[in-house]
């Protein structure tokens, strides 16, 4: 969020002036036809008024009234791992922070590098989830959209943000176990098939998926950029007016 | 975060027509001395200028530079349970938000009541604060300042949360155990006396006093009225320009 300096109420007093006074020299000269008398009510309105004018910006900075809440949404990115969702969510915000809206990313990925020991049994990645819908409603509280992806292998999981955030929209991040386990350049695929990794999504714990989405992406048959384009286009017509 | 309707800038448009073309009027009716040559001057300025000022309006909207981003804190209250953290913490929360700055207010209570199965051993309560210092650092990077109560029992804990945050205010709610056991309508220091609740900070676990606290609180000495007009007069010396 920002404040605005009182050096850009002045520049704004001045481009202002540049525009005002030009109008009144005008009038004044083609009502009078005196163009001594056109400048002399120029200089003398431009002193009159560049102080007026920012004492106007001034008090309005102090009116509330006017000021419409922004309203924000989650992007809630979903899909097995390695299906494209954090690839995807990537472009989307990039797209997004240049229209200037308040937008946070959150990835799976980021909270689990700092907190290492979150689990991934049902229990812990349901209350992990309570707290990422937590940190999502107070960012929401302040007007800030996010963009979450994570694994969000369960209905009920998915059930606690939509119940807890507001406009919520589910994109279901869609690839084929075969085709997740093709792109798996880390072998995590590898590992989990062997029983090396205990509760991973698709081999050894359940992926439910969801049956409301709001935006389905198919990986297999479009581009992270054509996806990306997709989302935005959907933010873009439903959530910036 | 709020955006400009449409209706403020046409308002604001109008209220400054008003100052601006009395003014012109008056500097004209000064030259001429011709009062209906001002009227027209003033219409014709009037009609003019009312959507060039729209337009002027609009335009700064869209330019970023002279906006200063705000420099967000983080009031850290910490002391043992029943010392009077909440009570102080929620009185300064309420004089701060008449300041018009973007402000966050989490309470121990709050998060424990959506998560229940936190739990309290050192090990869970360092994961516990690492997600809360997750969530002031998330805060902060979108210019909201936040105002935390928790036990903050061990220097650790502290500590975790000054190295993620910007501007930590380390706020010491001081009571002996003596006084937060009379205090206890809950009878919860009873319980924990009895060794009905484990890892209770005082009895059954640690408290570590702050040493470098920025603001210190003797709750036995001085009311929470008091302490909350100490803590607002040096958040508003040090953090609101």
């Amino acid at each position: 969020m920002y404040k605005e300096t009182n050096i850009r109420s002045i520049a704004k007093g001045i481009t202002w002036r540049i525009v005002a006074t030009g109008t009144t020299m005008s009038i004044v000269y083609i009502f009078f036809g005196n163009i001594e008398l056109a400048v002399a009510t120029g200089i003398l309105e431009t002193i009159a008024k560049v102080g007026l004018y920012w004492a106007h910006e001034k008090v309005w900075q102090k009116i509330r009234w006017g000021r419409k809440k922004i309203e924000p949404f989650n992007l809630m990115f979903t899909g097995l791992p390695l299906s494209g969702k954090t690839t995807i969510a990537d472009l989307v915000y990039d797209k997004l922070q240049k229209l200037d809206i308040p937008i946070e990313r959150i990835d799976s990925k980021d909270i689990r590098e700092l907190i290492p020991n979150i689990g991934y049994s049902k229990e812990e990645r349901l209350k992990h989830i309570k707290r990422i819908a937590h940190l999502i409603q107070t960012l929401q509280k302040n007007s800030i959209s996010t963009i979450t992806s994570f694994v969000f292998p369960y209905k009920e999981s998915r059930k606690i943000v939509r119940e807890m955030v507001k406009n919520n929209i589910v994109v279901y991040v869609k690839a084929s176990i075969e085709e997740c386990k093709k792109r798996d350049y880390k072998g995590v695929y590898e590992k989990a098939l062997k029983g090396e990794i205990e509760n991973f999504t698709g081999i050894s714990d359940v992926y439910e998926e969801p049956q409301h989405a709001e935006i389905i992406i198919d990986t297999e048959k479009i581009k992270p950029e054509e996806a990306a384009d997709i989302i935005y286009k959907y933010i873009k017509k439903n959530y910036i007016k």
